[in-house]
């Protein structure tokens, strides 16, 4: 169901994010856009570290498993909201870093004339850039019909919801993780900025 | 004695704790449940980087060796404790990170509102839960004696024993892996809060 | 064109950059100089972690493509200058760490009394070097403009340029790696300092 | 001249150090005693990180090359004063650490109630253990001898030299790493308690 190099390069994503410390415990999920039709996400309760192409599962774009029996990731509707609103997405990776937790819980982020902003498409680094948190909630689809209107209106280079981590994409897998080592990166840097000012 | 499939899983764990820097030196031990009467747990004085299961030894429920002659870790009864006292657990995990000892010696430590306390069972991100601290004793079985009242009333997510470290446990060497990696994650994230305050 | 055992170096030496989080998304670019008219530079946006030789052209000192229709790093003018004006240069490496990224906006960094600083030909650690940082600037050749004459009348160890990240060089690319490593630990000893403080 | 055993062992140190970012650029250097004559220890201008076993070389008590035309490391005195005024000393590492490099510049360093104290033979965590800091110098021999009454009236756990690194020892190449390791760790919960505080 799920074209084995898409499986393999979001297994390889995992691995990535492992090593960067941005999915501790079974944190995180990670997922490409097969066709007009279904999804490949990570499946519910693996160690993205370990991931394999068998991990991988496809999913209809209303989150349902294409295969019964299978669970796919909590967070399956966020993932199939962007596919839905941004055609040009091809992948989705979100991961629980200490920089985004605990930025994302201290309100607003900001990203002034940094340099890497140009990874988001920008052709100057002399901006502002808004990273835009959203509060927590278990209810994934409240979540989701909270946050639709919020970035249709204005689409951002990615967001952050409190007190759990960063949603990021591309139109790859590859480039999703480029514009996650990007945003991770801004992240820690505001982090260090606060700690030294 | 120890099934090789233990062993290995042990070996394993100690290798990925090592990755993360929580087990400087000989520091740190790993065990795991064999059945009803003995317990796999790490010989003394081994480098957790290093692990293979010919590290692995088998000890009876009152920390005993199974075969005399190998020296089980100093910290063995801890982990006894743990088995009899709580029969869903599998194996147990204890580290020590630079994150855990330090915050360990300022007192208490309560984690609020994290989504990653979903990896400890709660169906909610909104509440505190509290990591509780006791205080160092190299007479170990002093150590587990004032011990087993607070966590028998109490079961907490894990403990932090002052200045030096943290034990955490799962049904399975896997799943306790991913408790202390959830647990050291947000020890990692109440330093950083405390630094930018 | 590219002699295949500088190209391997510079591959690897790109790996060794990511392992250390410099070259976050597709940033940062590593050159090499092959003889008095051609100069081997990373090609632009490919992840800095995954280069291989393939991913290494040739171009020659006013930067155009020797071979027309790949496209070289966006920063090739900067390191054209150097081999322009050094000699000795025989390889340039350009990064983005956190630490170089998050000092190079709070202005001038002074390093004094390190031992380290003797990897950059100093006989003695009593003394005060000065790391310039200059303006970012889209436009590389008003930028590379800017600061000929300053680095020509007073060569530095390395520059920064605000918000971006740094610049250095050594004989070969083993060279060039360890003084761009002694750099960065310099920095991150920097931004140490200003923390606890 | 020096037994593959050891070399292989000094060179997997090195290893093991630049993974922790203890050795950047060529800093550094590591030995063993070969016998009541000779000393194995890394020549001078190799990187650790990429040490074999063709990098280490001999040289006799007064630091002297027993085949003339390598050179050992510019420290090599410090190490042979070691294993002259210590015989249970088999191994001596030198690193660059960065909470090695600022901790040392601030002045002496005390270690308090840690449990990793322990693997310094203490028997308890109850106890102040103090880091000595020298101050830097480039001639060696004066260091050597600066220091040689210091260490022989009160023999410390280690050592630090200010702006520059620490000197640890054990009976082995790899007790040597323990304790190391052990020491680091202790630096980098001084490090984060002064900034938390």
């Amino acid at each position: 169901m799920v074209p084995s190099e898409l499986a393999n390069a979001l297994a390889e994503a995992g691995q990535r994010m492992d090593r960067h410390g941005w999915v501790p415990g079974s944190a995180g999920n990670l997922s490409a856009r097969i066709d007009d039709t279904t999804i490949a996400i990570t499946r519910s309760g693996v160690h993205k570290g370990r991931l394999t192409a068998a991990d991988i599962m496809a999913v209809n774009y209303d989150g349902s498993a294409v295969t019964p029996g299978t669970k796919p990731s909590a967070e399956t509707l966020l993932h199939c909201q962007l596919y839905r609103l941004f055609p040009p997405i091809g992948a989705v990776l979100h991961g629980h870093s200490v920089a985004a937790t605990v930025l994302s819980m201290q309100g607003a982020i900001t990203f002034s004339n940094y340099e890497i902003l140009k990874a988001f498409g920008f052709s100057t680094h002399e901006l502002d850039v808004i990273l835009p948190v959203y509060e927590n909630d278990q209810d994934i689809a409240r979540l989701a019909a909270y946050i639709e209107p919020l970035i249709t209106r204005d689409p951002p280079i990615g967001y952050a919801i409190a007190g759990h981590g960063v949603y990021a994409w591309g139109t790859s897998v590859e480039h999703a993780f480029w514009r996650l080592e990007a945003l991770e990166f801004l992240l820690q840097c505001e982090l260090e900025r606060r700690r030294s000012k």
